[in-house]
């Protein structure tokens, strides 16, 4: 048999979120390397004698560096026949999990892909809200803030012109920029919506307007890491569904 | 208890791709409700002696209406206490899950969202294809062709600019349309994949770029259920990745 990574993902914070098929090879797996956004609780899945590491970002001290993940990968995978890759959300989604795939394939492992829910779509539905709405958003777009070397997504001004719902990844940094683009089109009026640390118990969500999302992020001390959603699915969901449950997450 | 409506995403195709949470739900149900989507093996999960009610479109008969369908929900909620509604991929990834919960919440019942794996970003990553990708794609961008009333996205224009990876669902009938708004902007030789039944047994895959797309899906009778996905992410898994795994898939 040939050596084999299985990268799975983890889903976005809530560990009943992960698959079926990723509980499954969290079982069989006698190595797992895991990251920070992985909710810890899912290594109860794991054999009690695997090799459970860490290769996150946690604290002051400085995270493993990618190509030393990717050589773990493989030397574990050549000893121990297979390593489970666990990542938050889905790898494929912003996870760099293709670097990891890529890696292993180059090294001639086989490799697997379990794939995971991305925080960009399963935190806002945990609250009811649908991405897409028929007659309101007829696509989700998907975005990082910013690109290889901190650069500004330059996607970013072609979404401030969209109609479809916008979910942007690691941008609470970048939040002035985008505002500006939305307020260059006249969509000041738009709803906007954060979701630090979502499904978990630190959760924290607080919603505005393009014009006004700025101000209530800087007061409610909102960091990383969150998504950002922009989109009339927002303003809907004030006139016909269960808002004030959405208000009882506001801390 | 309020009587609950529970909605569950089943994910893309395979049974073991929907979440420990979506198992846990339809192990205590007591009526389902499910689509055609949905694969009949997570009906295994359920007790034997639940009510699993059918309430898609199969063969030539008439689907249930929509309105018919909120109206079982409720009235099953009310003597039941729960309804579980098992819809395939992501409920509200163009899942008009919305218009269920919508109906749920006007009519005093509980709702709960667990959301799937859509079909739009889990059916690549099962081929080991990332949507994106430091440095060829900052986004993805998931759209449907039609809008209500058969009408063609007019967003498909706008994404056919963008450098985000693009995924259309409900797509083949537009298929001339979409390759258009391409060409319009000089992007002839942009990869394109087209995954019909994906996930599943019958599952059909083909490969071009917007020039050539056309042809093989007619040549290769692509038909629905299919997604379409377009962007450079694509070709690098050419030069990088394990491509003859893939075509393996061709039929």
């Amino acid at each position: 048999m040939k050596p084999k990574l299985t990268l799975i993902g983890a889903g976005p914070g809530d560990p009943d979120l992960i698959t079926w098929k990723g509980i499954k090879a969290l079982q069989r797996a006698r190595v797992i390397l895991y990251d920070a956004l992985v909710n810890d609780d899912l290594l109860a899945y794991t054999q009690q004698d695997s090799l459970k590491i860490f290769v996150g970002k946690r604290g002051g001290k400085p995270s493993v560096s990618q190509e030393r993940i990717n050589q773990l990968i493989v030397s574990y995978a050549l000893v121990y026949g297979e390593v489970v890759r666990l990542k938050g959300g889905d790898p494929f989604i912003f996870g760099r999990g293709y670097e990891e795939i890529n890696f292993a394939v180059k090294s001639g492992l086989e490799t697997e892909v379990v794939p995971g829910i991305s925080s960009a779509t399963g935190l806002t539905a945990l609250k009811n809200i649908s991405l897409t709405q028929r007659g309101i958003s007829d696509g989700v777009w998907i975005l990082t803030a910013t690109r290889a070397g901190n650069e500004l997504n330059p996607e970013l001004e072609l979404a401030a012109r969209s109609s479809s719902t916008v979910v942007i990844l690691m941008g609470v940094k970048k939040l002035p920029q985008i505002v500006e683009f939305y307020k260059q089109n006249g969509r000041d009026q738009l709803p906007v919506m954060i979701i630090q640390n979502g499904s978990t118990e630190n959760e924290k969500i607080v919603q505005g307007t393009i014009e006004t999302i700025e101000e209530i992020a800087r007061n409610e001390k909102i960091g990383s890491p969150a998504i950002i959603v922009i989109g009339e699915v927002l303003e809907s969901l004030e006139s016909n569904l269960n808002l004030p449950a959405i208000n009882a997450y506001l801390n």
